[in-house]
């Protein structure tokens, strides 16, 4: 049985402490420092953004991991991206991991950097450098909620929670923390995720580590933009002193459950707080030829700003739905295509029906709802999340500056 | 010598006529019915929308066009896009096409329907049928202009023009005229366009028209948003007694620049005229390895939210420009890559540059600037054309009802 903490974060699991200064990175003074450390080296797993254009603590931890499946803490800053900053940007994240392990005690190559904020800045190393020490003294197991408003930029709120399931061996813990709101589409956007347990996984564990961040991180868009960032980190620490390789197999479905739905969950609290958003839709496909189809589909029209302007409108503007749907590239046939806006059918066929045009209302007017077209071409069904589009989020990108 | 042409449209090449009306399709009261004959069939060639939901006289079209590429006239309707409306639907624009033939005394299947507005309502074909007669009585050889007018939805200006050269066999003309300000993206958007020539063309020539159109109409992107009703017809009657075939190499092609240049002057008017509009802005990419990879990148950026969100908020935020660069899915390596706004560079080897602020300030300010990306990896090079994304894009697509 799966059980939500209350106020749970990363530090949930047994094993981690974390911490969160005010550097004064951020031009606004507030927090912009966080450390996350786990109490022995932990099986880490790490999905990084596809972007070409990567930042240097991306570049930086990608190389730390390629030798190694272990990290012991991982220092995010908030307000500068730390990319396209070039060889000083990499000596910078280098720099940062070794101040941590150093002062930690902690061996080389053992610590990841995560950088989020403005492009194209070097990071005003002197504040982080002085930032250290006050990270290492301060961590503390109740810092879940301190760590998660650290690493925020535009975020409205703070993006954290934990859940626990009962095992024969005793409990096992996921807690699990996440930023970002504008730059957000699947494939790791502006995003930064951090998931932690106290259960012990094994190295192949990643090929559902990833399975999972498809259908999760992955599902989710905000503008279609994706970023130079994005990272979704996993720490395993088995200081539960239990081992996914114990559990027996409903149990190792319950625990990957658990983890899904922390993923699940954090994803859909970076759509509710897209930049400008005011609504939260949920995007489902059904009756597709595939999975893969159906989340295609479904992250297309997620992405469509005549599907989202429309959205922000109450407007149950159906035809932009189905000619999204139909330039997707995903194969579909419109005389088969019924079309739902939450339980009200407006879409029979490829033609409009008759409807309850009041109850239809009522659902558009929802803060939040789901979209449902049904291919009827096959078993398939995926779902993408996404947020309205609305003036504040052209005032928000229009006036944020480099 | 190409001559661009005072008031040029549709009906700038000979044995063109055309004619508009107001059928009370649009509530608004405007004219939304429009013909266009040419006094002898003429080649016709057609590109359509690549959405898998067809509008009916998308339909309608592609299968008279199977057949033969001939026609000789084009009947089009705005305010209603005759999309979603199943069976009716396809009866209503053959019936159209129909009624035109016969008071024209045209052969059967020699007129082509189009049709623009709102999806998902059968065509008031009241109005429709008591309109034709007016529109074949007011044919007549200066109503580019008209005919212009009647065929918009939600643009703010009429997109007409005409060019002429002048062979050894005499003078040819080509005249065009579009409409699209929403939904528009690469592939035949929401987007109805004309060209007209007087030049006789032989079947052959199809496959210059399609490339001529990747780097005009396919070139340009509002909001990604594709549509199902987008066509390009293309009318060749060959009334200045030249053909192509006897053209000598040099007038070949300079008849296609004067095709081009119809086709990227409509598409760019389309950019500009885009909903909610403040800029237009070229995005051309430079060195990349194919023409195909500088399109398609040049293409993902001009449809980035943030990158034109930017560029209302006259924000030179070379950051987005470059990340989108990097998640567009072409060959680049930020660390050779440059970057301009206009004659401005600001990026230079993936880096930021000291540059001159003023100057690139007051090249953001413009109503019409380009933003380069040099990729250092090639030779090829392509241009996409956009436009800003502002508050009023937002209130238009809110309020818009289906």
């Amino acid at each position: 049985m799966l059980t939500m903490l209350k106020d749970g974060g990363v530090c949930s699991p047994k094993g981690f402490t974390a911490s969160a200064y005010t550097a004064g990175i951020k031009a606004s003074g507030k927090p912009d420092m966080a450390l996350l450390k786990s109490e022995k080296a932990a099986r880490c797993f790490a999905v990084f953004t596809t972007n070409k254009v990567k930042a240097a603590p991306v570049l930086y931890d990608k190389s730390v991991l390629e030798h190694a499946h272990f990290a012991s803490a991982v220092v995010v800053n908030s307000g500068n991206a730390n990319a396209c900053t070039g060889p000083q940007g990499l000596a910078d994240s280098e720099r940062t991991a070794t101040l941590v392990e150093e002062q930690l005690g902690l061996a080389p190559r053992s610590v990841l950097v995560c950088s989020t904020g403005v492009i194209g800045h070097l990071m005003p190393m002197d504040k982080v450098e002085a930032a250290i020490p006050h990270l290492v003294k301060g961590l503390h197991a109740g810092a879940s909620d301190e760590f998660g408003t650290a690493i925020l930029t535009t975020d409205r709120v703070k993006k954290s929670l934990a859940v626990e399931i009962e095992t024969s061996m005793g409990k096992v813990t996921v807690g699990g923390c996440c930023k970002g709101s504008g730059m957000i589409h699947p494939n790791m956007a502006t995003m930064l995720a951090f998931i932690t347990t106290d259960l012990g996984l094994p190295l192949d564990f990643f090929a559902e580590f990833r399975a999972d961040i498809s259908d999760s991180f992955n599902a989710i868009t905000v503008d279609g933009d994706t970023s130079t960032n994005d990272t979704c980190i996993l720490l395993a620490n088995g200081v539960s002193g239990i081992k996914y390789e114990d559990l027996s197999i409903s149990e190792k479905s319950e625990f990957r459950a658990a983890l899904m739905t922390v993923m699940k969950e954090l994803a859909k609290d970076i759509a509710r707080d897209g930049e400008g958003a005011t609504k939260f839709i949920e995007i489902r496909i059904e009756k597709a030829e595939s999975h893969a189809e159906a989340l295609k589909m479904a992250r297309f029209i997620g992405t469509s700003n005549l599907a989202k302007c429309a959205m922000f409108g109450e407007d149950p503007n159906w035809g932009r739905i189905l000619s999204s749907a139909g330039s997707s590239g995903v194969n579909m046939v419109a005389e088969q295509t019924d079309l739902y806006f939450g339980d009200v059918k407006v879409l029979e066929a490829g033609r409009p029906i008759a409807c309850d045009q009041k109850k239809l209302e009522e659902v558009v007017k929802q803060k939040e709802y789901a979209v449902t077209v049904v291919l009827n071409i096959g078993e398939a069904s995926a779902s993408a999340y996404t947020c309205d589009l609305s003036y504040e989020y052209v005032k928000i990108n229009a006036e944020y500056t480099t």
